[in-house]
């Protein structure tokens, strides 16, 4: 089993802390998305739509997408479940992994792209978009931080993939300079408890 | 319990797709998007991102989101599973379910927000952003199409969520008159069957 992965980029983030939380440990072989390897067909072969993360199995088999390789190890892995047990706490954990996913991380991600041109030898740069992207991430930010002033996590009492997400995504927010309310008082506190977790220390 | 949704979109449409394939019935609260429904001080009680569809429990939890909705009626309905059952499988609906929505359900859904200036009255609207949107879902469709060559489904020879990703985006894709390959002759035969499905009826 080997992970092809970008350590450094958010996706790559969000699996090594899942794993961390998890405690397994599997070969990595790191992907320079800067220098493009995910897109040369040696790596299309294990994922044509060349992004990262990809995890091959003994088989040959590979499963892309961060929370498609969590999920994996979710049900492989039992303990501790960060996906939920219930139906109830599998929808919200969905609900909110997909929140911070689609309302924060991937905005932050888009205006990250779009404002500074990192990928400009592979797709269209859009300053305009990013510029739109980075006002989504400023106001959603207060959501997340109405719904961290009623709940420890984000999906409830227990620590989630959906913590995981919204956490990376803020780190990346921060170590990028986006344009956001970081001293939100809610987010702040959830935020410097959670990143201190062991998992996030790598 | 009670659905509030607006049936004619595309996420909409996934949820009452799923519930068909499930046989479930619930009573439904249309939400008028294009009036702002969807943003008014009631609405945002239910969901404070504003988002449809909200499917509100018997005892007042509302979830949002429509694949933690399904997922919600996955576990609680099990026969068809629609996201798999074993740990491989769960990943590899997983996987392509992301790739049909970030690949393709969302690409195809902002070009028609950012070409058309549909909700222009609550969104800045960047033309640029909608033709590279465009372009990315024009590329992805091979790519689909090379997968439905091999495959009976997305994720395997099951129907499964993923197929209601990819078939409700190129329904929403059609009707919006995205310029696109609609010819491509895996994705023809593949919508074509799916399509045709007693839970695309209505």
């Amino acid at each position: 089993m080997k992970l092809y992965t970008t350590s450094a980029s958010p996706n790559g983030k969000r699996v090594n802390v899942f794993l961390a939380e998890k405690g397994i440990d599997i070969p990595r072989v790191e992907i320079d998305l800067r220098a493009g390897e995910n897109l040369a067909l040696d790596f299309r072969t294990r994922n044509p739509f060349g992004r990262v993360p990809v995890l091959e199995l003994e088989n040959g088999t590979c499963i892309a997408e961060s929370v498609a390789i969590c999920r994996y190890f979710d049900f492989e892995h039992a303990e501790p479940m960060l996906f939920g047990t219930t139906a109830l706490e599998q929808a919200m954990v969905e609900m909110w992994n997909r929140r911070a996913e689609l309302n924060f991380l991937l905005p932050v991600a888009q205006a990250f792209r779009h404002l500074t041109g990192y990928f400009k030898d592979r797709e269209p740069v859009v300053p305009e978009w990013g510029q739109a992207s980075e006002q989504v991430a400023r106001e959603m930010l207060p959501l997340f931080d109405a719904r961290l002033g009623e709940s420890r996590h984000l999906a409830g009492d227990a620590f989630t993939i959906a913590d995981i997400t919204l956490a990376v995504g803020l780190a990346f927010a921060r170590t990028t300079r986006r344009d956001l309310p970081y001293d939100l008082p809610n987010v702040s506190r959830w935020y410097e408890r959670v990143s201190s977790r062991r998992s996030f220390a790598d």
